[in-house]
This record gives C-alpha cells, structure tokens and sequence, in this order.
C-alpha cells in the first residue's frame, strides 16, 4: 500500500528499487488476475521474497459462531498462504463491535488460530492497531501474546501505531527477541487529529516526518528481532505516484535510517554509507536559458551589477560573476522548458570532498548523472534531484570547475553590492514534496526544516527550507498544497535565485540607476508596514520608493526586494538578514506573487 | 477568502453571483494596487456594499507598550476605513502569547479601542476565535463585550467558531440584538482534528456539511440580529478553484439556508422558493454519442435485451427500452467527449410538477439551458448540473416527452429480465464535489448521504449517494481525493448506468447467451467471498461463471455485475438488491476498476 498502481505495476518498482521483498495486501491479491501460485513465481522471477500476508482483520470475537466462522476463513487464508510460500499472516487487533475485551479469552481465541497455523508451518504476527477497540497500545497486544504462549503466535510492531499513541520503545527489551515476528515501519508528521484518519492519509517514509525512527528500530533492534524491515505508508499523494520514483524514495529512506541508526550506535556494525562532506557554500547557480531568455536573463544580470567573466571551454555556457555569486547561463540544456523560458537547471555546491559526496549520493539512491567532458576539463559528478534540478559536487579554484572557463577580459563592472547567493528557491512538482525533503536530508546532509503554508492567491503553498549546519547553503523548496487545476494556473511559481547584500537600501539605488526590472508593489502594502512596525522614516522612505519588503522573525528581521519574472519563470531577489533572522520573507511571498501575476497578466496582454 | 484569485477576481465573482456585498480581508487589500479609495468606487460600480473590514489580530495585550503599538496600528486601520466607507471593523479574540486572560482587563482595552473607533463613527464587532487563547468560545467573548458596556463594542458570531466546540446557540437570546454586530456563516464536516487545522482547510458552505445551519441561523435571527449574512469559508478547494462557480455555490448556500429556515419557522415570513416537487424516478438516461460508440453502446444494449422503440423526430436520438428502462442515444450532443467516447450526457427525471421543478432550480441558482424544439415536440425543462450534465423535468405519459419519438416499430426484444434504473453514477470533477452535493440537494431536493473513501488502485477515491425519500431516485457522485497527476490516470474513472434486476443470475445467463460483454473478474475475489461468507454453493457457481460480486451492508446484501467498459468512459451495472441493502457496492469497485483498467489496457494494446 505505499505503492500507486495495479500488483504488477508494485512488483516491478519494488524489484527495481532494490527491495528484498514484500507484503501482500489482501485487495492488491483480489484485485488481480494472478493467482497465488502465479504472483509466487513472478516475485521469484523479480528475486522479491514474500514477507508477510494481510488478508483480514477482526479475528476474535466475544461470539462463539463468529468466532467460528471467522477461524474457517482463516482457514481458507492457510490455503492461499501454502501457494504463496510465505510463512507469516498478521492479525491486528480487533475493531468490530464483539472484540474480544478479555485478554485471558483474546490469549485463548490467539492460542487457537495459532495452532491452527503451526499445524501448517504457519505463524500469526498479532498486531496492536491505535485505535483497535480494547487493545490499541503495543504492551497489552503482548500481554495477550504472552499469556497465549503459543510458539506460532509472536507480536508484528509498527511505529506508527506504537508512536502515534505515545508509547515508548524502551519496553520492547522486555520482550523475547523471537517473539518478535515482524517490523513494520512508518514516519508521520506531528499532527493533532483522530489516529486512524492520522494513519490511513499522512503517513510517511521514515525520516520525513516527525517520529524518532532510529531511535524506534534501535529498540527493536536491542529487543532481538531479526526479521525484515518492511514500510507501511498509507499516503494519499504516494497512493497515486509514480510507483517506481516512491519505491526509491522508500529504499532511501532505509538506507537514511540504517545510517541514522549506525551513527547512533556504532558497536552495532550496521553498514554505513561515507558520511555527507561538508557543503561549504555555493559555487554556482545555473540556469538554462534559449536565444530568448538568454540575452534577457544577462542584461538583467548585467544590470544588478554582474559582469559576464567567463565563457565554457566547448558549451554554450556563460560565466556571470559578482564577489561570491556566479551564475552560468547555459544555452544547452536538453531538459530545457517551453521557449522562451529560463529555469534553474543545476546546483554548484561546494564540498569538502567532490568525489565522496558522489559516492555518497550513489549508495543513497540518487540518480547519478553521466557526464561528458572534454579532455582539458574538470571531472563535475552530478546526480539529479526529485526535481530534475542536477546538483554538482564541485571545488572552486585554479583546479576546480572555474578551469573549464575561458576569461571574456571583460572589465569587470562596479557591481550592486551583492555579496554572494543567501539562497535558492526551488518550485517542486506536487509530488515531489515530501521525496525532496528527504533527498537533500539523506543525500546531501542538509537538514529539513517546519514545513510552512501559505496563502497564495491561487491556493495554498507548502515550503520549507533544507540547510546546511551553519546556513552556508540553504535552499527552499515548494508546491501547492493540492495539485492545482482549471483555474489557478498550473504552472508552478517562479524559482527565484535570492541574493546577499549587506545594505539592501544601497543596493537598490545602484539597481534602479541601472535600470534592473525591479518589482513594483502596492502602496498599500508599505501603508500596512507603517501601521504594524515602527520603521525610521527614512527606511520607510527607501521601502516605499524602491518597492522593498520587511519582515519580522523571533531572532531578527529581513529587508528585501524582487525583480520581475525574467524569462516566465524565474526571477532574482535580493535580502539583507538584519539580526539572526532566519527565515525566507514567506509573509511577503504572497504580497509578492501577485504583483508578479500582475506583471506576467501585462506582458501577456503586451505580447 | 471563499473565493480563488486576485480581489478583481473576486468582486466579480461575488457581483455576477448576485451578492449585495463582502468583508474585505486584509491580505486581498495589501496585494492589492488599488488604494482604498480606488476599491470602494470598484465595489460602488459592482452595486457591492463593504459590511466588514479584517485588517489585523490580536488586539489585546498584557503588555501596556504592546496594547499601546495595538491601538496606534488600530488608528492606522481606522483611517483605511474612512477611505474604504466601511463602519465595522473586526477584533477576533487574541491567540498570541500576552494576550489578556482577566475578563475585566480585556474589556477595559476593547472599551478603549471602541471609544477611539465611536471618535470616528465606527464601531468593533469582537469574535471568539475556537482557538483563541484565553478566549475561545462565544459566552466569555459576550461576558466580555458585556462589561465593555460601549455602544461602539458588540459581537461578531462565526457558526464554525461556536459549533466546533459544542456551543448551544439557545444562549444567544441573552444578548440584546443591537450589540449583535455581525454574523458569519460557514458549515464543515465532523471531523476530530486540531480545531485550527479544522478551520483553515475544511470549512464549506451551509447545506455542504455536518453543522446546524438552520438552527443556529434561527436562534441568531431570534435573538434580533438584523444584519448581513456573511460567507466565511477557508477551504483548500475553493482557494484554488474558478471563483464565478464558487460564488454561484455560495450564493445557493443563503438560498437552501434561507428555504431550511422558513420551513423550521412559517411565521418567520422569510422568503421561500417553490418546494422542489417530488421526484417519483427514472424517465430516461441519455448517453452521449458518437459515430464510434454509438454503435458499439447499441450493440450492447442490444445484448442487454433492449429494443430500439424510438426515433426522435427532429434529431439523431434513439430511444431504447427494456420494461421501465429507458436509454437515449443522442447523436448530437454538443459538448461530447473525444472521439469514440460514450459519456452520460443527460438524466431524464420524472416530476410531478415539470414547471415548477424547472422555477425551482431557477431560484436555486442553477443555470437553466436554453432548449431548441420543434413545433409539436414537448416542452422540456432543463438544468446543467456541476459536471454539465443536463437535468430534464419531465413526465412520462402520450403527453409527454415520449411524443417525441417516432416508433420505430421493431419486435420487442425478449429482455433480459431488467425492471428499471437503479441509480446512475458520474464521476465528478475534481472541484465540484462539494458543490454537486448542494446541487442536488437544494435544487432537486435529494438528500445527500455520507461520504466514503474507497482505495481505488490509483488513489483514494471519493463518493457519495444523493437520493429521493423512498429511493426512487439514487445518483451516486465520485471524485479523486486528491487531484490526479502525471502517474495516475488524469480521466475521471468510467461513468455508469445500473440496471434493476429481480435475479441476477437469471440475468446474466440471458446475458452471455445474446454475448453481452461483460466484465470478468478474477478467481481470487471469488476465492475470497468463499472464505468470507456463507454463501449456497449454487449461488457461488454462478458468482464464478458470470463474474457477480457480492456484498453485505446492515440492511441486506447486493449482487450485481458490471459490463466492460464501452466507448472508453462508460459501462453498465446490473444489480439486484437483497433485504433493504441501501449501498452502491462500494466495496467490490476496486476490483471492478482493476478489472476495467485491465479491459482498457488489452484494447488499448490492440488497437
């Protein structure tokens, strides 16, 4: 169930994601055309082992004739487990209206079903459902087990129900690691909602959400158990994904967690991918541009006070740089968008160690990009994010990826002020979301942090920052809170690359000098600053005549301007971080997209 | 914030739908270029009155220099008001950390505001908010209000604020109706969630959910409320979707509220529709067809022991006919699908009163269709519902719509033992599901039932029934959960007409013997109601000869089949209702639509 899709279309993602195996959940085996024999050959064929079958629920009950009939049917279910070849079928806790509330009659009515199974060479893995109706929490689905004392009879933990509801996983020492079946495990977000709509919707991958996974499957772990670590993700947006992209977000999520886990105890002698370099910053932003976008782009460029210093050795690749900051401009990107367009296509980061964050990225499941390059050039290792954005591990310097470059003797321009990139921001497909995060958790190292919304005037907007530990590289990612649809336009927002300046109010001058296509805002919006802060009048003069945006975090605040969308989706700001302010101006975001709507409406209209 | 887009937008939207006025938000005016001036001209020209004015939060503090900085913004806002001709200003009660916790403290600083906001003519309607930190429900904002003692100070009600948490409305007629300020309308489903989280997403429009409208309407009016009804409804849909319809959806709201509540109170004298008349069933379905489909649904039909009776006089519809089921295959219907698509295009429904249905739905905003008919052909009403299908008025009789078609003489064909329309289901768009339920119910007088979830293969799956009091009409409205992307099918799931059988066994040997193309399923679902119930073993033989799927509800049990899919986005149920089962088998269709995608794929590949 964390897959979209038919059993077939599973199957194969799971297979190609590199999993060892899998469950079978009952409506998929119903739904399909397969028989159990059949889908038993076919995972062979895939070298996919089947773990454990869930073909119902509510097995005991305080009636006698119910009680009857449902051990019949778990009967029939022995049956379909023998022409499967799988050992183990859970059974969680009852939900009906005759669950059985005495754990002495739960343990015999288990004990029965159990021998029942073993009489095959079948065990039960008996499973605490949150919000099962006598027994929702992991300790008395154990009472109920130990009192059974049945050798085919075992517990299944989850995490999301053994979290959700509060529970801790130091308890689980208590329990004989053989008794412990099977693991299964889900991340969620914190929310404040009814457990079961909690589950059935919002669950995620580990190290997506807000649970302490690794500090969960350590317990687990210490307890004894043995047996696969198998996901359970009930999530809408997963439940009608692209199946093998969430199958290799689900296997990054393991590989995260073993990783979590090994740091955490490092006696243990997990396997542990090379750790995450340090990313020291950003080398470079790149963008892919056409005949078009391209002399748009660089004029804009050229008015924030950029100078184009550098031209590729053998692609159409320019090199625009101001102090620290340095965008290409590259002609030649086969992924390239509509024409006209101009879109971040790749991501320079700094690191300590180039080649060990690409084997990293590699044994975290991330696309590795091939490259090709001409004999005198830099060898740049890429890998592709959820978003197709590629991101180059690279080193400035003489020996770096600034050698592929040929010098224009361009004289360079006086610039604006900028210091270097303070950050970028990066519109995600709807899908993506939640994939993304954990890509540049698991992958690059950089931390997730609180997801936001906004109310955009389209729909709301999801975002986050991811960050490095010392905000050297921090990036923001975004998407609709629904897919959108007729109306709201459905293209994303525009990605914007935010530059640093140490006085925003001077930079702005030396832009509007220039002639840079800065952003108008409304009047309105400075009358709005003037009532809710106290600003000195001469920085309300310099909001007000240079259309700049002020915010407030708890650490400090953020000036800001933006420019026009250049090239349809791409736009540049500038921020100036007074204090400790660590946000991302999200308050302004909505003020901002509809002077830019309003802006992309009258070019529409011009055109 | 009920509405999509920019504040242009939204005036237009709220003008067209034929509201007298709205409540300006502060987030719309800041984005907006227009200064408050400029707005109340639009508003003028739009014949829109502005009743409420939300320009900030928070207002108290326990922090004198904080309340100080609260008023100073207040005066600021207050200027705005002048500038927009607006006399109510909102103050919801404070969420943030220094708000005021002693009610006499409190009151004394909304004395204060108030006495600054009588200075200017103006006056503050104070909102509990649910979530409010010392202030969260409606008797202590009133307790509040109360001691203020200001003829500038009254109460703003929220039915979602006060309904949330359990309020009873009866003790609204404590409060004197001139310090009832102003009144906010929204409904939502019961949910058990984080109240804020329940708020911002979920709200809908009165007649859309779980809430007492009616009743909380009534005792706010009878406590001598006399002003506007004002929509507040933060909504994840609407914020994204095309503001006209929603407007028009909003407005239809008032209008069912309105009618609910001069039902509950006559002497209330509250204007009132015509009472929708009742609908006693099915007068036809008409599907949309093509050169492609039509022969191939004939065809079908034809298999399903239907003759062709009719020719329409004046366009390409055939009627066809099997006891009181009654298919129209219309040849040219404008807004058809793609090419070689089968699609739903029309219900036929029978009223006992055609006329005043169609002055109804008038009245309940619907927009009626212009129709075009020859000079001896009957008069026939019609309205388009959410997804465009077209409702028809009618009466089945010599005098009625059937005097339109011209015999055609052919031999009744044997039947197959079908007796009716059991229901027809359309798959709705992904937006109007909320809408369509309102529809049928205020426009048609259907009774809209519960929502269910099913898991379909490519995501969650959204359903509900609308049926007529004895059941002689049952529509039954799917939609995505979530919005479809690039890896699920974009195309709504398949449309379908259900067929009324007394034995459907009986049925399906007819069936496949006149070659029907029905649907197979797989053993596997045969298997498996094997294990779960108790069923005569001739009754499962032909459970697996015919591909029947069986299913219990509390009332009874279903036993239906389902033909393949024909022209690509429609196909045909047989059901035959057992005791009083009042369901739609809900829980057989993720295999059924497994099962059809299977079909399609086949055809797809050979074709």
């Amino acid at each position: 169930m964390c897959l979209s899709g038919t059993l077939e279309d599973k199957l194969t993602a799971a297979a190609a994601a590199g999993f060892d195996g899998i469950e079978v959940f009952e409506p998929d085996l119903i739904a399909s055309p397969w028989s159990p024999a059949e889908l038993a050959v076919r995972c062979a064929d895939l070298g996919l082992s089947i773990d454990l079958y869930q073909p119902f629920r509510d097995l005991d009950s305080t009636d006698p004739v119910r009680f009857a009939a449902n051990l019949r049917r778990a009967e029939r279910k022995f049956d379909v487990m023998g022409a499967l070849g799988v050992d183990t079928v859970l059974v969680c806790s009852s939900v009906a209206p005759d669950a059985v509330a005495d754990v002495d009659q739960l343990a015999e009515q288990l004990s029965t079903a159990a021998a029942r199974a073993e009489l095959r060479g079948l065990r039960i893995a008996y499973e605490a459902l949150a919000w099962g109706r006598h027994v929702s929490t992991w300790d008395v689905s154990w009472d109920a087990v130990r009192r059974a004392d049945s050798a085919a009879l075992g517990l299944c933990l989850d995490s999301f129900h053994v979290l959700s509801r509060g529970g801790d996983p130091a308890g689980f020492a208590a329990v004989p690691g053989e008794k412990l079946f099977f693991l299964q495990l889900a991340d969620a977000p914190q929310l404040t909602m009814d457990v079961l709509q909690w589950s059935r919707h919002h669950r995620l991958f580990p190290g997506q959400g807000a649970f302490d996974l690794p500090g969960f499957l350590g317990a687990v772990l210490t307890a004894g158990y043995r047996g696969p670590l198998s996901l359970e993700v009930f999530n809408d947006v997963y439940r009608q994904s692209d199946p093998a992209r969430t199958a290799v977000d689900a296997m990054r999520s393991l590989q995260w967690l073993e990783e979590a886990l090994a740091l955490a105890d490092p006696a243990a002698g997990l396997h542990r991918p090379p750790a995450a370099p340090q990313l020291s910053g950003w080398s470079f932003t790149e963008l892919a541009v056409d005949g078009v976008s391209g002399p748009q782009v660089g004029e804009a460029l050229a008015a924030l006070g950029f100078t184009h210093t550098g031209q590729h050795r053998s692609k159409p690749v320019q090199l625009w740089e101001q102090e620290a900051a340095r965008v290409l401009l590259n002609a030649s990107v086969v992924r390239a968008g509509a024409p006209g367009e101009a879109a971040v296509s790749a991501l320079g980061l700094e690191s300590s160690d180039p080649q060990r964050s690409a084997v990293r990225a590699e044994a975290m499941s991330a696309p590795v990009l091939p490259r090709t390059r001409g004999a005198t050039e830099a060898e740049l290792s890429a890998v592709a994010a959820p978003d197709g954005t590629e991101v180059f591990f690279t080193r400035t310097g003489p020996d770096g990826w600034p050698a592929d470059f040929l010098p224009t003797g361009a004289p360079p321009a006086a610039g604006a002020g900028l210091t270097g990139i303070d950050h970028v921001a990066l519109a995600q497909p709807f899908d993506a979301f939640d994939e993304a995060g954990l890509f540049y958790r698991a992958v690059l190292g950089l931390e997730p942090q609180q997801v936001t919304e906004l109310a955009a005037p389209f729909g709301l907007v999801r975002t986050r920052a991811v960050t490095g530990p010392d905000r050297a590289v921090r990036l923001t990612l975004s998407a609709s809170s629904l897919r959108r649809g007729g109306w709201a336009p459905r293209v994303p927002e525009p990605q914007y690359l935010a530059f640093a300046t140490d006085d925003v109010v001077a930079t702005a001058e030396r832009l509007r000098a220039a002639g840079a296509p800065l952003l108008r805002l409304p009047e309105n919006y400075a009358d709005d600053l003037e009532a809710r802060f106290d600003l000195p009048a001469d920085l309300l003069a310099a909001i007000r005549e240079h259309g700049l945006m002020y915010e407030e975090d708890v650490h400090g605040a953020c000036l800001q301007l933006a420019t026009e969308v250049l090239g349809d989706r791409f736009f540049v700001v500038v921020v100036q971080r007074l204090g400790g302010y660590d946000g991302y101006g999200n308050a302004d975001a909505p003020v901002r997209m509809a002077a830019h709507r309003r802006q992309r409406r009258a070019a529409a209209v011009s055109r």
